[in-house]
């Protein structure tokens, strides 16, 4: 079983858009990283993404408005920023207040600024395999981890465990695509499975995004399987000082010694996706500006 | 077996269109159908689209540039019937002639009046589960074949040969959707799988649409198993005046025994198409006109 190292590769990826951003002259890329409210998970997701951004050479610009913003003045703002030719990228940190809809934030986004590529115009690209677009951070992040660490998908069976905008759906159709390293046969799965185990042990490469801690036991995955496992859940842990323990959505003590690859939670698809996030920027401000 | 009989039930779709029509004061829908050129198919096909247009009481407005028009005279075509506020919805007839980017044409429809559903932004709405968009004809009209003929994917593997644009992509997606009538668990194969049978052997429902003529043998099938057909192939026959006689993706003589369901070729799938690309400009009247 070989562990396949988010962080690692992650740095490699930031290390490569350092130099990349360093051989740009005049102005650098820059992001723009919009935070409503104080959720403390998004002070620190947003707080990484401006280290890192600040690490690559990217200007990171961050705009806080308070949590009781009205939906109109926020789009108001995202205006100001699609209009903004300083501004390469726009990231809106997830989950905002109930009251605002997050889609339609999402949407508000324009399409060549959308480097978080929740945008419904560059989930289309992603289906029509045009690579104008920008692709989700996470799914990005999962392909470059197949990539990165040896598995091409070519022949393969993949099967993805969850249906989600962000993740199942977006990472499905990039599998399927007829490049380099896709050209998978895909199966997505998910609440509504029948016969879950019978089809997830059909997987020679297994993408589990159901959001239910350590749900994929050992007799779901096929012996020499590659696991990759994007879920994040916080598990009570009376041992632990913060009172929970990070999990995946798969049982990594038993299904860890039958994988060929697996992915660990932390350190596999979580460091990925603010490194793809930067990527994107990068191309954002290529694609922008034509250079 | 029962045949799912795709000229009953298409036919039925456009007695209720024509009733809807038949109910709207004021100005009627209105399609504007765009042939380049005189390839044969296409002259048949356009006259059936202009014909039941009619008979719904659409207007139908014909444009048939000639085959060397030039990219930009087509791409100002498409402008002013997009600025048009009589014209509903566009269809440009495919093929094109080979100097002229379909994809182009295709996304230079506004998506607001993209009745065929091929602009990249109606296509992300299908992943999106957003209703505002126009699914894809030949799609929209595989998942009505399946919900009138009494088909419920939910809990049911569905398996589509296949991974094209404007079939196996958008019907793959409609099946997952998480809605009455789909959620079923999707398993896209193509050119580049592995052991095919094997997985269309598990298929619930197959839909198949590689372009194989004859592709699906009996072995490859499921008993039991509803198998749309989407495959219109010319196979050479001697027999036959024209010289060909038309034949699916499926082997039907060997595999419709098997079947708990299955459409014929001609009659399943085909005359679906043209009533959902009525369908489409219908809504697209409804949704430009808010009524």
């Amino acid at each position: 079983m070989e562990l396949i190292d988010g962080n690692r590769i992650a740095a490699a990826i930031i290390a490569e858009l350092k130099t990349e951003v360093a051989g740009i002259t005049g102005r650098k890329p820059c992001i723009a990283l919009v935070r409503v409210g104080e959720d403390p998970a998004s002070v620190s997701y947003v707080k990484k993404k401006e280290k890192t951004a600040a690490e690559i050479g990217i200007e990171g610009r961050i705009h806080l408005p308070p949590v009781d913003i009205t939906p109109a003045d926020l789009f108001a703002l995202i205006d100001r920023l699609n209009a903004d030719p300083g501004v390469d990228g726009i990231l809106v940190q997830s989950p905002l207040p109930k009251h605002i809809d997050e889609l339609a934030v999402f949407r508000r986004v324009a399409p060549e600024k959308d480097v978080d590529g929740f945008n419904t115009l560059n989930l289309g690209k992603v289906a029509q395999e045009d690579d104008t677009g920008f692709v989700a951070c996470t799914p990005a992040g999962i392909m470059e981890l197949l990539a990165r660490s040896g598995t091409d998908l070519k022949g393969k069976h993949v099967v993805v465990l969850g249906r989600s905008l962000i993740v199942g759906k977006p990472v499905a159709l990039l599998a399927l695509q007829k490049k380099a390293g896709a050209n998978g046969t895909v199966t997505i799965c998910h609440s509504g499975t029948s016969n879950l185990p019978a089809l997830t042990r059909q997987a020679d490469v297994l993408i589990a995004a159901i959001g239910r801690p350590e749900f994929v036991t050992a007799d779901m995955v096929k012996p020499g399987a590659v696991v990759i496992d994007v879920g994040i859940n916080r598990v009570p842990d009376a041992t632990k000082k913060t009172g929970y323990r990070l999990t995946g959505d798969v049982h990594f003590a038993t299904v860890a010694p039958l994988c060929r690859k697996i992915t660990p939670v932390p350190g596999g698809v979580g460091p990925m996706t603010v490194a793809m996030l930067m990527q994107n920027t990068v191309k954002a401000y290529r694609l922008q500006n034509q250079r």
